[in-house]
């Protein structure tokens, strides 16, 4: 089968184009391609997505989550101004009489929303999903308008950094689980910038436009984002100055300390707080095991306009395939942080339910593994089939049907080729190639006999079973490789 | 929790409405609920989903199948002209600028479509995912605007009749694996229906009303489609009689024979055709150990316009809970049949590739599985959390943590309260609430004495176990339980 899957849909259309008749032949269709930005998932693909997000969603549950789904499409109302600029990207229905609807852009607002409308104060679940963004699709980079989110979340009021402290365990089990390379977490505290901002002179009408210069800075450097930050949005140069010296700053516990330390942020009551709850969680993230891992970045922003509190992005440290390739730039590969103030805004008397939680972005994820798998020529099985049914004789299909009917109701996986007389060499290159590992061969000679034979694809071996041994034996031999 | 996730929409604006406060108070918000027709599964309900899915999935496995997965919405003129009457249920995108879409109605045309686009001549795959249909929603019958398919599918050219028994088959597995009570799945094929229509006089511009009356037997009496085809769609009585004596007879491989013998019946190459397919199938299905759950059914009309032969349709026999209740009618719980010229509507030159599959009805089997949950009373986990980590003293969060971390590290699922200083009490029942087998707990003494104690919630025994050994202690407990 051919593997196309990942062409852009406007190769696709450019491709059809070509096979299309001229105008006017009998048999004008229009072009047969999928829609940009989104893409069907080969076999191939299908099976390394399942081996990742059983890998997501083991940790999730070993950390005590449980399973939610919400719609496809929320009322248009539910996702507005909630995204901030990115709003645009939203998808929304066509109007064809009854609600106003749009596609969910992510799966923190439904879960909020859900909190709210069930009145549920404490909950800790996992959601695994589709959501749709109207991007310019730049799928070198594994993005797409249509991808799955991986998401966990802690939901209640609880002692302070308990719950934000498991989520970056939970980030660190499954990137290590992942065997992605080495990664490192950025975290910081939305009070903490907003206190940098504070003592540095930069006007409160000037936050959020400050905010997203700073969240630059993982592309682009402080030179020119300091640039942006006077020339475009009018800063005193004096000031972006005093920016700069926080936001280059990175480390781990004691960066925490020198900031309670500074004369300037220590007098802001925001960041204080901020820094005391950054100082409990290193204390944590200790006794978890993980705190080599993670770093206080005075540059992490996060674009969302929802996060409150702690925040942090989990970067890859290293290309994950030979070093002397050219580095793919994945951007982060998780991310995640502390949303007090979501909930209440769904519930008609604003009841706040505070909430951590995190999300991976396993479409990049895939696009590593998969280009992993391309460097290094692995074959990948699409099909879990155990045994194949065949025969080197004409007018066996009726043995063949009852036989293969006996192991699939002994819960076997097999299969066998849709014809009445196939010959024996492509039975068994199909099993060759689709790596099914024994072959079950049915002919006079056994019929006779009362025996069967039982074919190892690897080894070629041929053993005679008794027919009426011939599951158990199938099943030992399952149950040994 | 509150289970609410099974109210209708509207119930849910008409209470949320009554908890909005009056209007011109400060907090004047939209109504917080979700779309109309669509519903959130609460975590009860994602165990319950995740078990049926899993019967069905590991069937299509079982089967040799592959997965696919399409996007949620396709370009808008691969879904048109392809569901007949039905076609006005389609969610179609808002124009935002860029190509016209539509959320995907079934999981057929989408694979007919990948089939046609990536050249694929050969395939079995299965795809289980969301489809999006405007109904009105009838809630009480498991019919939902946004509700999952499971879908098994062969395209390929083969020796008649294989993969059709196979489909078959798998629907009986499917069917006896999830303990529904008893079943029966009708078969009959477009073209005897074609040839029936053909010998007893109807003309041809009225197959397809005629075909619609008859695909009412199922919900209406004989007498009543009687009149609907006279009167409603203008029949000769006499025409409508003869129809009447064919679509009221069922029966096994003899009513095959008893209609090859029908001296009118007899004429019509394409009768013929489809009566020598059935013959083969029920010689198949014989093979295959499932005659006797399959019956011929001259009724079974179906109501998509792509099918071409073998179509088929199962329903429950009975209701599932006890007889004194009120039976429920689920209607159809898997249907599907023979579609040998969807996908060439979709290639440039009309190549065919004929196809043959069947759709699970999920979720009515989830209505149903859920109601007997109900009526029984059954208890579920929605979490399969293994261990709690508790403590009865002050001052041990830094313990519980280190331990914690431990447990996660091994793989073993768990849990425990994100407070500093929890009582002991509260911790043990949430246990026995939340159905965990095992709690650990750390004091003082236990610290002094380099032990852990580990207790079995079920049985209250506590026994204390060297700290150092506590994993391989725990691991062991749960392997044999």
């Amino acid at each position: 089968m051919p593997q196309l899957g990942l062409l852009p849909g406007r190769a696709w259309t450019v491709l059809l184009g070509l096979l299309r008749p001229p105008p006017g032949a009998l048999c004008i269709r229009a072009v047969r391609s999928h829609s940009q930005g989104t893409r069907d998932l080969s076999p191939q693909q299908m099976v390394v997505r399942e081996k990742i997000l059983d890998v997501v969603v083991s940790c999730f549950k070993r950390h005590g989550a449980k399973g939610l789904d919400t719609p496809a499409f929320e009322l248009k109302e539910i996702l507005t101004e909630k995204y901030g600029e990115d709003s645009g990207l939203i998808y929304d229905l066509k109007d064809q009489g009854g609600e106003l609807l749009s596609l969910r852009y992510d799966l923190t607002v439904p879960f909020a929303r859900y909190l709210a409308m069930n009145k549920v104060k404490k909950m800790k679940r996992y959601h695994v999903g589709k959501v749709w963004r109207r991007e310019s699709p730049t799928i070198v980079q594994g993005r797409y308008r249509e991808f799955y989110q991986c998401d966990f979340d802690i939901a209640g009021q609880f002692d302070p950094m308990i719950p934000d402290a498991e989520c970056l365990k939970i980030m660190c089990e499954i990137l290590s689980g992942l065997h992605l390379g080495d990664f490192l977490i950025k975290v910081s505290d939305r009070r903490i910038l907003d206190g940098i901002f504070a003592v540095c002179g930069v006007p409160e009408s000037k936050f959020h436009a400050i905010c997203s210069s700073v969240d630059k800075l993982d592309k682009i450097s402080w030179k020119d984002v300091r640039h942006e930050m006077v020339v475009k949005k009018g800063l005193a140069p004096e000031v972006a100055d005093r920016i700069g010296d926080y936001v280059q700053c990175h480390g781990g516990i004691s960066l925490v300390e020198q900031m309670f330390q500074d004369p300037r942020l220590s007098q802001n009551k925001q960041a204080l707080e901020g820094l005391g709850d950054l100082k409990l969680l290193f204390e944590y993230l200790t006794l978890f095991g993980v705190a080599e891992k993670v770093s206080f970045d005075l540059s992490l922003a996060r674009g969302l306009d929802y996060y409150t509190g702690v925040i942090y992005e989990a970067v890859l440290l290293q290309t994950p395939v030979h070093a002397e390739e050219e580095p793919l730039n994945m951007g982060s590969v998780a991310a995640g942080g502390r949303y007090d103030g979501l909930v209440g805004m769904f519930d008609p008397r604003g009841h706040k339910v505070p909430c951590v939680g995190l999300s991976i972005g396993v479409e990049r994820i895939f696009s590593i593994v998969e280009q992993r798998i391309k460097t290094f020529g692995e074959k990948i099985r699409t099909t879990e089939t155990q045994v194949f049914v065949a025969t080197p004789q004409k007018n066996f299909l009726q043995e063949r049907l009852k036989l293969i009917a006996e192991l699939w109701d002994a819960g076997i996986k097999a299969e066998l080729m849709y014809k009445n007389n196939p010959k024996l060499l492509p039975q068994l290159h199909y099993c060759e190639n689709m790596g099914i590992p024994l072959v079950v061969i049915i002919g006079e000679q056994e019929l006779k006999e009362g025996v069967i034979k039982l074919r190892s694809v690897a080894s070629r071996e041929e053993v005679a079973i008794k027919r009426e041994n011939l599951v158990a034996e199938i099943q030992k031999r399952l149950s040994e490789s």
